[in-house]
């Protein structure tokens, strides 16, 4: 398959609301880190280097209730990578051909499967949400070797309730390994905190699950490193992928030095989720919009070609058709005057 | 099996000759292009982005007497992951479950076959160079998917002589495909072309080769970026790995804006061949010391021991042992004035 880049341009006065990345760059720490180690860049990064950024993985996962340790966390080059690394660890663990994903979910599931030869099965969502109990039944009648899920969901930004989530684990069968591709966790969670839309949100480690569950997070996203590819995996295996299957020099050693200060900017982070909340509620006000945990809204949009006129006045936003979602655009949460101008140009063209 | 790390150390007062890295850091352009482009490491790489590396490449390659085209290019994060690529794509097109690999040399080519279970059928140097005749045989008798040769070889530092490359091509079966991992190109041809050791070396898109061949290089060595990974494969089915293999943002972006403008520093890789020939001709006039066509060179020292002694006066060079080549050292070309001090507390344990 082709993989569904969003468009990308280099003018710097185009607003960017394509591609889901912090609209407030970097976190300080994180560049300050980068600028300082420039001079050690001809050396190979190490897993020692690896280690101080489990530490501080572990560090941060405590503030959020979730007990891990560093043996079980592997890093990536993004999560993209971890994902193939779940891939690829189930492969060689199942040796059976067929895995599941939610149809119409991130592309990278898919792509990365056939990469492999696997047959994927795709279970369409229902209202915007995963079908758990559709894919419970196609686990236990097709036996996958792997069950791959987003929540949040991109590109939907809908979640799996927290008990919903609970219940589907626990009934999925025993000999297929599921990952929960966690990379919009920081907004879904810290605005959980706030009561926002109740407390219906759970990252599948903070609940009472009894089986193995593979976790993929990412810098990506509120932290704000999507260049620089660094991205997690937490699971019970992760010293077996560490030993057998990620590459030795996996990470780069800047995403090393940026990762390890960046996940300590509590403050960043924290500008960047309450900005998310306040430009969700705007987002979310538009008629067409789904409700959404995550930084990004998906849009109905009645007018035809609405996602080129909102190129001609210089505002990008993903046009959704090549993900099956004919007529939707997604809009990523940008700063809030970003946010006021999008709103403002796009009911103009509605209204024209 | 396990990765045979180097070892690793914080301090700044040893001499780190055990990695095989640019003893000149980082070309000044390349440092001045990450700086510039800190601000925009919030955004995902692209592949637009990816073809002006390749562009550059190609001005490169035509100084080397290689005609490519960017369609041929296919970038990596690090050689070691276009070295994955060409595994998976061999295993997708061929279907069988062996490969063929020199015993003793870089360990990668067997821990990733392995990782996808591949059977790796090792066959022994000889004298330290390649036994072609041997491999040939061993290919017509155990068909494997894939034959993967490093030229120059790590960890020994000697080559395939262009004749001796050319029958080979030529010689192992049709149905198998090879790769050639070049990452000490620079070393070897740049020197050959100041007829150091006459004119033996070449790549093998320097020869006239009818089959389709694959290609690894890397901005690792040579260029000085081994921390920031940036690699790439040259062959015919480039487009095809990209299009079904290749992660959609696998090179970081700062790898791309350093790659791009690094190439372009024609200086500092004379500087960097420069020293490296002055370097070997130093190194060579040790006794045990294998004729070397890289960055590295391969010591027989009757002295057991050496590398720990070495260490306690503060000097990291390889300890062969794990590599399989009892009572060697490898020691990488640093700067001129630390190879003279090498030298020196070499002789002086050596004579104690």
């Amino acid at each position: 398959m082709q993989y569904p880049f969003a468009e990308k341009y280099d003018a710097s006065d185009y607003i960017i609301l394509n591609s889901n990345i912090n609209p407030f760059g970097t976190s300080p720490l994180a560049l300050k880190a980068i600028s300082e180690n420039l001079s050690k860049i001809n050396m190979y990064p190490s897993r020692e280097e690896h280690e101080k950024v489990k530490n501080q993985i572990v560090t941060k996962m405590k503030r959020e209730y979730i007990n891990v340790n560093e043996k079980q966390i592997v890093l990536g080059n993004g999560s993209d990578e971890v994902i193939e690394f779940f891939i690829k660890f189930g492969i060689r663990k199942f040796k059976r051909p067929k895995v599941i994903v939610g149809d119409k979910t991130f592309a990278f599931y898919e792509y990365c499967a056939r990469s492999y030869g696997l047959d994927v099965i795709k279970v369409p969502l229902k209202n915007f949400g995963y079908d758990t109990e559709k894919i419970i039944e196609t686990a236990k009648k097709n036996s996958p070797c792997l069950i791959m899920i987003c929540n949040p969901i991109n590109p939907t930004g809908k979640i799996i309730p927290k008990k919903e989530l609970e219940d589907f684990i626990n009934e999925i069968p025993q000999d297929s390994f599921l990952l929960s591709d966690e990379a919009y966790f920081e907004f879904a969670f810290y605005l959980n905190c706030k009561d926002w839309r109740g407390d219906d949100y759970r990252s599948a480690l903070q609940l009472n699950i009894k089986r193995p569950v593979f976790i993929s997070r990412t810098f990506s996203k509120a932290y704000g490193l999507a260049g620089l590819r660094l991205g997690y995996l937490i699971c019970d295996f992760s010293d077996e992928i560490e030993r057998h299957i990620s590459p030795p020099f996996n990470v780069n050693y800047l995403a090393i030095k940026a990762g390890e200060k960046a996940i300590l900017d509590i403050d960043f982070l924290q500008k960047t989720v309450e900005n998310n909340y306040n430009g969700l509620r705007i987002l979310e006000s538009i008629e067409g919009a789904i409700p959404s945990w995550a930084n990004f809204v998906l849009i109905k949009v009645k007018k035809k070609d609405i996602y080129n006129e909102l190129k001609n006045n210089r505002i990008l936003v993903r046009n959704m058709e090549q993900y099956g979602f004919e007529g939707f655009i997604r809009v990523s949460v940008g700063k809030i005057e970003e946010i006021e101008i999008f709103q403002k140009i796009f009911r103009k063209i509605l209204n024209q």
